[in-house]
């Protein structure tokens, strides 16, 4: 590189601005911008509603300045040609050379989007169609094993995002099984090892029992791992079955569905071509629940349902692209992270959902933000010398109350917390009593969730005392936080969440000037992987090992099973 | 306070040196420790093998200098006496003027430990025996619910404490159901809002399911909601039951069990006394496996697996009680989380376990170190002038390979790891085939452990490249890491690895001067969610709340229903 070595973000002009900015703001205690806000204006100032949702930003440690410092970075940045771009199909992943068209999944029907001459949107519609082709055969109970029973179970053999978005969506949306459908239930198994895998086979029937092999690559060695044992598991118990012998061309067949953007490895494999759902290189794993990834979605909560989650993504896709950067909710939200992160180095952050349906939501998330943030390079290959991603954790919120919120509270470290809960449920339970009671458990949830953001504000000021409390018993306050309301939890709010994440993701890495849709990060330990099993296998010498790897190789020889 | 102020641990000599020894050390990455050991012996000074478990902390990020230096703060904080006060039922627990006695529920039969004049290990084996009487009742289908069917379904209402750890250890130990039992299935519900709860309710049959309502104080809202809400659904579908009336005393007689430390409180509530089991106010919630709060283990595991996990934890104490500080497993494993927090500023630190059975382990570290260690006053009431517990998160390692791993390796912060995973597996697997195919992915699963490691100790260096890589695929290495191997995962085992983490925390919270068995930061919440659910329900006014409170109830009060 001949030139001078191309601007970082933070000597734009906006972010040493926001240095000078925070070195007064961060003086100022959450409760006292509280109590300067005479006319009780914060909530309106700092919060949006968008598709179903309220976003409260205003337990954010920031002031209007603040706001207006950020959306200047933001601007200086490119946030808005950087949106334009995603959504247009600009090959905003530089590193792999192609666009990231997770917005183009939930295109509505008869949108157009072209991109390099192809309309991506047609050829979307036709992949849901396909995928709604198998949904409806086995919603209709039409779909036989190779016995000639109709599937009853579907287990997801898929890991990272081919698991975490399906198993997230299908329980949050538990509530929206169709009445009218062939009974089925869906399993899901990621681990490598074969945990949750051995516990369906040891209660599932071979004869009722259908994979789905979730794998963009499919070169997945966890999921390919999986699939091998059910496969044989399968063999060892249909093949022999009754006094005909059934081949195992045909148990492969009517019992593996693939979901690739691989068609001929899946052949390959085995699959069928009429049992295999494809999409594209330009899906991101973590971006593609949207598309025939979301198959257990799909036969779960049925694909209208289906079709309105992508609805709802879609129309914060909407807000997204349309809405100015001061009322764009995925923008402000970001912004709110780059503040904490960058100019109050908040290292920290959690993810604190008042729903139980919402329980994976924050492994979800640890992905979706971790995965794609996390870097520490630019997009022209210049370290990045500002801090990126934080670590984000989280569990439902009642549960972390009696958890961690210890040290949310009063631990030593700055830590910036989510806080997202439904506002209407339960209004749909039949039996009167169990709606009271249920309905009143909604309230005290409510109640908790907009508590706890209060006093991790405010700390010891969120109440008098009659006397001044011990050291131990004292709160300092002043954790920042967001709360995200969902009018109610339907298909359309969970995807317009989702979706204010994923934007608010990219927006983040806009600024960082960082490409979060790649994932080098995650490449080399799968090749030393490989080269370690050898060893331990005795198939290689573990010459050139550092003594650590040597010591738990020789561990594993002494007391673990060669095999 | 007229006398000095007590002194803090940074002001200890060792405290002071190490801050002067962490400018050099913290120069040497990680690698170049390993380059220095010409000899190998790296692992061998940095490992210990106790009870089954192997811990190797060698791919700390320190040396043997930084070790006795360690040693020598752990020996001026007074670590040994706090120790053998702690084994000895001394009142460690200052704030609340008690001790903490959770070594005292697993001293083997016909042990003494007089405390106050009482035989504690005495009152043990009693309340295990009565624990034992229900747990067989059950087993053996003698339990009847109120219309006179055998219960089948066991489900635990109970939330932090009474949740995390019987449901950590339930799952972890399935493999050990005894198999000459009648059949049982324990489930878990403890978020407050209903949503596990509401689940069962739909899926399960009155007449044969009984709940443990588990709540140390018995005045935990969450579960007393939870236990509402099924009493009601258990009142509405079995009294009505059938030509002759039952009345609903014999309902709450037969269908409900309680664990808790107050008795009165169980019995206001309706539970007979005998089904009453009671512990301690010296066990702390998130110490209470080991009695009557693993209830739920017992009933999957059976009684004498559980006295085998018992045993387990006991091993682990002896050691720790007899050990030297140099060869204590849980003093180094602490010894390595204050290097790490306190000299190299490491503030998060992610659980991995490579075994899919520890599932939830993470989850039950996050509530025993964090809401342990999650604290900022001395003992003495003085501000902690020095960072206490970092955040602590996990996942299983094989899936967070795939979601939060390219954090860890090319992230912009350092974060600790601790890589757990047990050596045999799946030997016992009947089927040659599958046992085949097993193996090889727990083999496929250990690789995979040991390189991820490895690679984050070492980055770019752990592979020879042909080339150099571009900025965006290198890795800068210098991560340090922890592993714990399980010889396998067996009741004891897992019994001693517990252990070894709850006196970890216990030997940070000494050398931190904090007090880990209080959770004080917890308290306000709970009053203050009290007011808050007044205010939304109408019976309050939200007078005096600030801006962003008012406006989420705002919210409420035009979107969600009031009820």
């Amino acid at each position: 590189m001949a030139n001078a070595a191309p601007s970082t973000p933070d000597t734009l002009p906006a972010w040493q601005a926001l240095l000078r900015h925070a070195e007064t703001q961060k003086q100022t205690p959450l409760k006292t911008l509280f109590e300067r806000d005479v006319d009780g204006e914060r909530f309106a100032t700092f919060s949006r509603r968008v598709a179903g949702l309220t976003l409260d930003l205003s337990k954010q440690r920031w002031s209007g300045e603040t706001l207006e410092q950020l959306l200047s970075l933001a601007r200086e940045a490119g946030v808005p040609e950087a949106i334009e771009g995603l959504l247009s199909g600009r090959r905003v992943n530089k590193s792999e050379d192609r666009p990231a068209l997770h917005t183009a999944l939930r295109l509505p029907e008869g949108a157009e989007l072209n991109v390099d001459g192809e309309d991506v949107a047609a050829a979307v519609h036709e992949s849901l169609a396909q995928m709604e082709k198998l949904v409806e055969r086995l919603h209709a109970g039409q779909w036989r094993g190779a016995t000639g029973k109709p599937i009853q179970r579907v287990v997801n053999l898929g890991v990272g995002g081919s698991d975490l978005g399906p198993q997230m969506v299908t329980h949050a949306l538990a509530d929206f099984r169709p009445d009218d459908i062939h009974r089925l239930k869906v399993h899901f198994a990621s681990t490598m090892d074969g945990s949750q895998l051995v516990d369906y086979l040891s209660r599932l029937d071979p004869e009722t029992t259908l994979f789905v092999l979730s794998s963009k690559s499919f070169t997945t060695v966890d999921t390919l791992s999986n699939a091998n044992t059910a496969r044989d598991w399968l063999l060892s118990r249909l093949t022999r079955q009754g006094a005909t012998p059934i081949s195992p061309e045909l148990v492969v067949r009517q019992h593996f569905i693939g979901v690739s953007a691989c068609p001929e490895k899946m052949t390959q494999w085995g699959i069928t071509p009429d049992h295999q759902l494809r999409f594209w290189e330009w899906v991101g794993g973590r971006y593609s629940l949207w598309g025939t990834i979301g198959l257990p979605i799909a036969l779960v909560i049925g694909m209208a349902n289906f079709r309105r989650l992508l609805a709802g993504a879609h129309a914060m896709d909407e807000h997204f692209s349309s809405a100015p950067l001061a009322d764009n909710a995925p923008v402000m939200l970001a912004l709110a992270g780059i503040w904490n992160v960058n100019f109050l180095d908040i290292r920290a952050h959690s993810i604190l959902p008042y729903d139980g349906r919402l329980e994976y939501f924050s492994a979800y998330l640890e992905q979706l933000e971790m995965e794609s943030n996390g870097k520490s390079v630019t997009r022209d290959g210049e370290p990045a010398g500002y801090s990126t991603c934080p670590v984000l954790w989280g569990q439902l919120g009642p549960n972390a109350q009696h958890a961690f919120y210890q040290l949310l509270h009063q631990g030593t470290q700055s830590v910036v917390c989510d806080f997202i809960a439904p506002l209407t449920r339960y209004d749909d339970v039949d039996d009167a009593d169990t709606r009271r009671l249920l309905q009143s458990q909604h309230r005290l949830t409510l109640a908790n969730c907009f508590a706890q953001s209060r006093l991790l504000m405010l700390g010891d000021d969120a109440i008098d005392d009659d006397a001044p409390r011990p050291a131990h018993k004292r709160y300092r306050g002043n954790q920042p936080s967001t709360t995200v309301l969902l009018d109610r939890l339907t298909p359309e709010t969970l995807g317009s969440l989702i979706a204010l994440y994923e934007h608010k993701v990219f927006v983040q890495a806009v600024i960082w000037d960082i490409n979060p849709f790649d994932q080098w990060g995650v490449e080399l330990g799968k090749q030393i992987a490989g080269q370690t099993q050898q060893i331990l296998e005795g198939d290689a010498t573990p010459e050139g090992m550092d003594a650590s790897t040597r010591g738990l190789m020789e561990a594993f020889w002494t007391v673990g099973q060669k095999g």
